[in-house]
């Protein structure tokens, strides 16, 4: 990565199979945001290496730009294919993991899923987030933290999950609103509640072009049961996980990879807590979840981050950190990481 | 969809930055396309080192899944801006030096571009393909031979360019009919000819999420004046080449690398050719654009491609051969690879 060579020294004419990765780099190396140079850098060379390695054909090139077209057509701000693209091949599950780097005494995060969406409304403490009158009622009541054990107030959550037959909102053609979603904060002593029914097993949509892809790979398009949350509060890491329900029959086949042993609840009765069902006003026979989660602060999180990144650094040599991210070691530090994503 | 049982080998939860990779490549193991395996192991491991070695942020991975759907969204019959990614990454000269290994006696290939319509007129010989007044008048005249030397007639030849402005009628939003661009057949000399214009630099497509990344790698988005070329005839290879017109000023510098020495050409005027403005119909002044293209056989195609193949699976190891194709050398000889696009 130590190459300084001026792009007019690329050559750009008569490339080969040999030679094209070095040229197509130099000529991108006019890029003068140093992590979106490294990132491009790396990505073209693991473009090349693939198609060099599988020796490519073009019709197979062919095959796989039409896919790629059909992911992009079929998505919208309700239907995001290429994130699902991304959850079947075990990459957001991966980056996920990169991103938020275990520590010991935080809650651990998970795959966002595509089904978030941005329109949710903010709903106050006990609301129905769902309304879907064949669903079990469930009553949720998770307490948020911090590491040090102390309450977190103000924490904005979004909780998102299906109805009972497996669906979320948007992959109804007539949604007029958001349903089974909602946001809701936590009071003063870190407690969120709301109501909401369990959640029930389902398959990602594989009506389109992942679907088609899974059925080529003889693999199911099933999730075990489970509810999404994504956490923020300014100062705190931003935390997108879930709770999958225990005993679930794909709760070891998750064909996105997700489901992880800390994530993995039982659900009691309301009943079960003495004082609950008087307290959220619901039957003693609900079923009820219950979580503590833990969530980092901004400054936690860029420490375990930074260590996990500088361990990447050393192990491959030649690398450095900033600002959370690898770049080559010679990057000048005046260079700006911070738009590498503008 | 008849096995909802993963592989017994795989881990399906509690995965980690150390051991998602093995285990989607394990779970994606149960498909019977051993090539469709063998592509999906490959790129699964890329992505996936790519991701790891880059630490990629979460914010990352949402501006590129985002450029992704923009890409796709972007794409229609007549503007394949997923073709253009994948040019000015040098995926597609690459993918075509691969595919089209070099023969010593045959025309060489270069990319396609995003350009190529289905929609093109088969006109007859002599016909002027372009109707820009303002273009300069062309005369083309070619040979299509065999490796033999001997003339090949009855071969298709899609011949498409830029108009004087240098912009492809698709480019045209009021476009009705193709323009600039048909297909003619060769006679049984083995002899093309046709009336066009004198081909201009221009930039490729700007507009949309590859020019702003292009912009962000301070990259020049122009191509030199060229003419594309697609050669069909049952029993040859398809060969997908271009010529460039020598000192283009952009020459060494293609933005889609596709310029090779051996298809750049100097133009003449027709009066140079004794005879030539009589036989055509052209004024004596007309630019006279000549070149002998040779195609190879399927056979022949097969061969240096299977050669090829061979070399890059023993380099590798553990790699052979089937079809012209690189599989696992354990893979077993009845998996058909043939549907490996389908």
């Amino acid at each position: 990565m130590e190459n300084h060579t001026p792009p007019d020294r690329a050559l750009m004419k008569d490339l080969t199979i040999e030679n094209i990765t070095d040229n197509v780099c130099i000529i991108n190396s006019n890029c003068d945001n140093v992590r979106l140079k490294f990132l491009l850098d790396r990505l073209v060379n693991y473009l090349h290496d693939f198609a060099r390695e599988t020796r490519l054909s073009i019709t197979e090139w062919e095959a796989a730009i039409g896919f790629l077209v059909q992911v992009g057509k079929i998505s919208t701000d309700v239907r995001h294919e290429f994130v699902l693209l991304s959850d079947v091949l075990g990459l957001s599950l991966l980056v996920d993991a990169i991103d938020h780097p275990k520590h010991p005494g935080a809650t651990e995060g998970t795959v966002l899923g595509p089904f978030h969406t941005a329109d949710a409304h903010v709903v106050g403490a006990g609301h129905q987030i769902s309304h879907d009158p064949n669903g079990e009622p469930l009553l949720a009541v998770c307490s948020i933290r911090d590491t040090a054990g102390r309450p977190l107030g103000g924490v904005s959550v979004d909780v998102w999950e299906t109805d009972s037959k497996g669906f979320y909102d948007v992959q109804y053609a007539d949604r007029v609103e958001p349903d089974g979603r909602a946001i809701v904060e936590s009071d003063a002593d870190g407690v969120i509640f709301f109501k909401a029914i369990v959640p029930v097993p389902y398959p990602i949509p594989h009506d389109g072009p992942v679907g088609k892809l899974l059925m080529k790979l003889k693999r199911h398009p099933y999730r075990p049961s489970h509810m999404h949350f994504m956490f923020k509060k300014p100062g705190y890491d931003r935390l997108i996980t879930a709770l999958y329900l225990r005993g679930d029959p794909y709760e070891s086949s998750d064909a996105v990879f997700g489901v992880k042993e800390s994530l993995v609840v039982d659900l009691y009765k309301v009943g079960d807590h003495e004082g609950y069902a008087e307290k959220y006003g619901v039957p003693p026979e609900t079923k009820l979840l219950t979580y503590d989660f833990v969530l980092l602060t901004n400054e936690e999180a860029l420490k375990v981050r930074d260590a996990e990144a500088w361990k990447e650094a050393k192990r491959q040599g030649g690398l450095k950190v900033v600002d959370g991210l690898l770049v080559p070691e010679d990057a000048s530090e005046t260079s700006t990481t911070k738009t590498a994503t503008d």
